[in-house]
Parts: structure tokens; sequence; C-alpha cells
């Protein structure tokens, strides 16, 4: 299989609709910038990595068919196009990171006549897409020197082909262990309330022939307990200067269940996820999602009385001394994260 | 309100279909065994306590119409009722408590006629019934000690009204400390994959106007981190004689998370949930559910891709050293509780 979660095509941003799977396989046009944002809140196109590539295209998307004649202008539009994507998911660094570069490579060329910089701006979105393509297949290559043939690992949440371009952070590091002829068992979390555990990474571990076991979240413990788990490995949405990093709920659970269990415990992330300017991850702004996602199965059946309070974050931090090392693009990064992060990410 | 979960009435077990509730809230009747058995493995009645209940009136359902007129036939159609019984489900101590009580009521009777054993047996299912009433208020009363006003438990499951006759054993705690006058706050994990605790126990909180707040299972580290949460309390199926304990999978997750954080772990149970002919946790059988329950949200829409492979056990066991104390009707019970589990139940 050769799947792409992100595209530019036929003038339009083709996703994969990830709330479909694992019942339907299918791709959507997104042609204006509002259904952009709706399908990112809906998580129909979701994982950090994917995000920054959402938000590279999102800006051309916003931004191609303005008739500004000069910089001045031009730039408004833009500046009000990065904003609007910019309030759609608060977490994900590489979201912002996208962001950032499309107002980078525009104001690198505001000399230049509008008609051009928007071209500039389509080749510095798939450039975007380009770069998630090699440094996936980067932390792939340094982190699966971490699996040995015979591991079983959980992961939680979905930090593979569908949270990237197509290969992968977390499950990048197992693919590229699998392609290294490495035999290897995967657990995977259900990652509730959304399930992207049971529905997208059993489906894409599935589809590529890697062994995978479903659990529901609060069965890892045990599975930890019974010397099951060799390894737990996990992406990223945002990691601070101290090595602080913020993913999916559930997944600083598994780092104290891993410290306690003595297992190891890896995050795997590129650059474009570390947020150098905040020095913990307190500073991380996480998401509260909307309650029906707990109460409502799915957006199917209720299965809470009505009117229950809920708390719902998207994502917990896990503190950088829980964390055996971070698997990056530029190498691996291990303890004391406070230094080697800046050391690593700036060679 | 005044709701009693099980009961003996015109010829019937009537029982709380607790797989309909938060949506409605109705009895059904049951008049044969073979639909006693199908209720009890489809968790239409649940809880420990309430399955030895269930067990005491099933026998009774099981032989009220046989027409054996000496006790040596009676005795055949006895036993093949409660090996029936006890095949439903293997964890629950209570349910084999329960069965044990009326196997011995009938022997210690067996010189009266037949007819005369037969009302014997269901005064005997309905003394399990006032049992479990009284004790579940003597478990209150010695926990709620534990309780302060302004604390914020959390708990697992439901180990309530529903789990019982009509009180609770972990949320007859909590009962009990309002009753005190003591104002507390509950956070509820849903506990996948069928979801006691959302429909259940969020359910009972609310008609009993206790401040209740549901989160999936996976959020429980965060709200420990952001010490939200002074104690944690939880029920139990099997308590071994060194104190460790079965209940609902995800107990244990908590309990390592409770060390970690450094919050105090309580269990609640009566004495029948002991079994001192079991030395540790690793004898206790663990009952392992259908895939479906992981895969398929509340048997309503698949989540997980045709096929895939489910670990699924229903119960865990939290070893004796993460507990900080039991809560029973005969007392409390501290470490070391290989010697203090004897001392206070034997007394």
């Amino acid at each position: 299989m050769n799947i792409k979660s992100i595209e530019w095509r036929n003038g339009a941003i083709k996703i994969i609709d990830q709330t479909k799977l694992p019942g339907v396989f299918g791709y959507i046009d997104i042609k204006d910038l509002k259904t952009l944002c709706k399908a990112i809140k809906e998580l129909k196109v979701r994982g950090a990595p994917a995000l920054g590539a959402a938000a590279g295209l999102g800006v051309y998307l916003g931004i191609k068919d303005s008739t500004a004649k000069d910089f001045s202008v031009f730039k408004k539009e833009l500046n009000k196009v990065i904003s609007y994507i910019g309030s759609s998911r608060p977490t994900a660094k590489n979201l912002f990171y996208g962001l950032e570069r499309m107002r980078k490579a525009a104001e690198s060329n505001k000399e230049k006549p509008v008609s051009l910089v928007k071209k500039i701006l389509l080749s510095e979105a798939r450039e975007i897409i380009e770069e998630d393509r090699a440094s996936c297949r980067r932390i792939g290559s340094y982190g699966q020197k971490f699996i040995h043939s015979g591991d079983t690992i959980l992961t939680i949440c979905n930090a593979g082909i569908l949270a990237t371009v197509d290969y992968g952070t977390a499950l990048g590091v197992l693919y590229s262990a699998c392609e290294k002829g490495k035999k290897i068992k995967v657990y995977s979390c259900e990652t509730r309330p959304l399930l992207q555990g049971a529905r997208l990474t059993c489906w894409e571990l599935n589809r590529k022939g890697i062994d995978v076991t479903l659990i529901c979240d609060n069965m890892a413990a045990t599975l930890m307990r019974q010397g099951k788990i060799d390894k737990v490995i996990a992406g990223a949405d945002r990691i601070a200067a101290n090595g602080d990093t913020a993913n999916k709920i559930g997944t600083y659970n598994l780092a104290v269940l891993a410290r306690f269990h003595k297992i190891p415990f890896y995050i795997a992330a590129p650059a474009s996820t570390f947020d150098l300017r905040i020095h913990s991850g307190k500073e991380i702004p996480i998401e509260e999602r909307k309650k029906e996602e707990s109460t409502e199965l799915f957006f199917a059946k209720p299965i809470a009385p009505k009117g229950v309070k809920v708390f719902s974050p998207a994502f917990d931090v896990t503190p950088d001394n829980l964390i055996s090392a971070i698997i990056t693009d530029k190498g691996v990064i291990r303890p004391p994260y406070i230094k080697n992060i800046r050391k690593i990410l700036e060679r």
C-alpha cells in the first residue's frame, strides 16, 4: 500500500476522512478554508505532523484566489487566513510551525509580484509535506535501533501514516524496524474518547501486516504487570524546551505505568513539534474537547445520564523525567533534555 | 429514592436491567434459571455482592419446583443448579459464597422434608440479602471516617446501590460520608469496555444529588497530577488471603497511579468477598470477556477493523502493597494484610 494522508491535488486539499475509518477508507477534497477548519476540528485530518501539512496547504488554499495587487493588501488577507487556521486546534505545535513557515515564505518574498508569491506559497506548502516524508523516515531510522526482534510494543492514539503525510512517527519507528526484518508485536490502546487507537492504528497496522492486539486504555497496566510489554512508544503534539511532552490524553498515564514497571518509554516526533520558547509543559495550551465525545459513544448512543458533568482534556503532559528518550528526525535526544534538546535541534 | 437492585417478589427474581441504564430505569422478573444465568453473563445484574444475592435467589428459583420426594434426589438437583449458576461468571467470590451458603443450608436440614428444605432455602436467600443490606451500611460507617468534607474522590466501575442490594460498598462509603454532612466531589472513570462508571455510577450519584464528573479511564493520571484527587476508592470481586484484590479491569491501573501520586487507595468490600483459601491474586480466575465488547461500542457500532485481535480481561488484580486499607463490614483492615485479614474476619 502507498497511502498519502494529505496532498494538494486538482486545486484542492485531498485528505483521507479519518472519521470514517475503519469502516470506510476514502478521500475527500477540501476546496475552501471553512471546510478545512471544520475538518481539523472534527478530526477528519489529525495528528500533529499532518496538521503541519494541513496548515501549509490551508494557507495556500486561503489566499490562492486573492485579488490583491500589492503585498500589503495581500499580507492582511494572509494574516487573516493564518489566524483563522490557527484558531482550529490549540495544542499541536506543528500546526503553528506550518503557519509560521508560510508567513515567513511570504515575507521573505514580499518584493515579488503577488501572483509569484502565491506560487512560492504553494511550493512552500509542498516542501513542508516533503520534509515530513523525509523526517518521518529519519525518525524511523534513528528509532528502530531501540526495537529488537521479538519485542512487544505498546502504543497509544495514532502516530502513524494517518497522523503524518505517509509514514508516521511512533509507528514509523515500528515500520522501520519491520523493514529491517525485526519481528514485533504491537498492543494498541483504543484511546478514548475518540478511539484513534482502535479505529486508526489497528487499521493501519493490519494493512501493514503487523501483529496488533487492541486493548481498552485501562488494560495497559495489567499487560505490563504480566511482563508482556517491552517498550512503550508514542508521538507528540508539542514538546517544551525541558522535554515535557504534550500528547494524546492517556500518554502520561502510560508513562507513569511504564516507570512503575521499569519499561522504557519513548517519544517520537519531528523537530517541528518542539516549542523552545516555552520552558515546561505547564505553558502548553491543552484543548478541552466537547462533552458529547465522552457521553455519546462516537456520536452514536448516549452512555451517560443527561446533564452529567464531564472533564475531557484532549491531551496530557508527560514530564521529561518519565521519558527514556525523544526520537527526532535530527537524532535521538536523551536526558538531560534541557541541555540536549537545544544541542541536537540546533546542530 | 429507595431502590432495591434485587429481591424475591411474586415467585420471581426482580432485578433492575442494568444494561438499559442510564436511558431506561426499569425492572424485569426472572422466572427461570436459564434466564438468570443469561442475565448474569450479560451483566443485567452485576456487582459482586449483588451476584451473591442472585446466587442465593437463583438456587431457590432452580429447585422450588422440584418434585423430589427424598433429600438424596433433591440434593442431586440442587448440585446441578449450583454448578449451573457457578458457571455463569468466574471471578466474583460472592457468587460462590452465595451458592455455598445455600448448599450448607440444605445440608444442615437434610433430615427435614424436602418441602420444608425449600422454604428454608428461600429464607436463607433472603437472609443473604438482608445481610448485604446491613453489611454495606457497616462498610459505609467504617469507611466514611476516611472521607473528609471537601474531599474529591475518584472511583471506578460501579460499587454502589446497583452492585449490591441497595446501598453499595465503595459508593456506600461516600453515601455514609454524605449522611454525616460531609461535602464531597466524585470523579467517575467511565470504565471501558462496558462503561459501568459512565452508565451506572454517574446515574446513581446524580440521583443521590452527589456532585459527579465523568472522565475517560485514561484521564485519571492527569487529574491526579493536577492535585484534584484526594482519595481513590473501589469495590472488589475477590480478595486473597494476602490482600491482593481482583476488581474491574482498570483498578490496578488506578492503584499504580495513586501510589505514584501519593494518594490513598482504598478497597471496600464485605467479608463474603474474601477468599482465604487462596494465598495471592495469582490464583484468582480472571474472566476474559468476548472481543465484541471492545470492538463494538456497547454493541452498537464497530470501532475497530474486522478481525482485529483483542485482549479483554474483565478484571485485574491489585497487589496488596498498593492498597492503603481494606474497608469491610467487620472493620478496617490495614497492612500487613496477611496477618490482619484473618484477625479481623475471624473475630
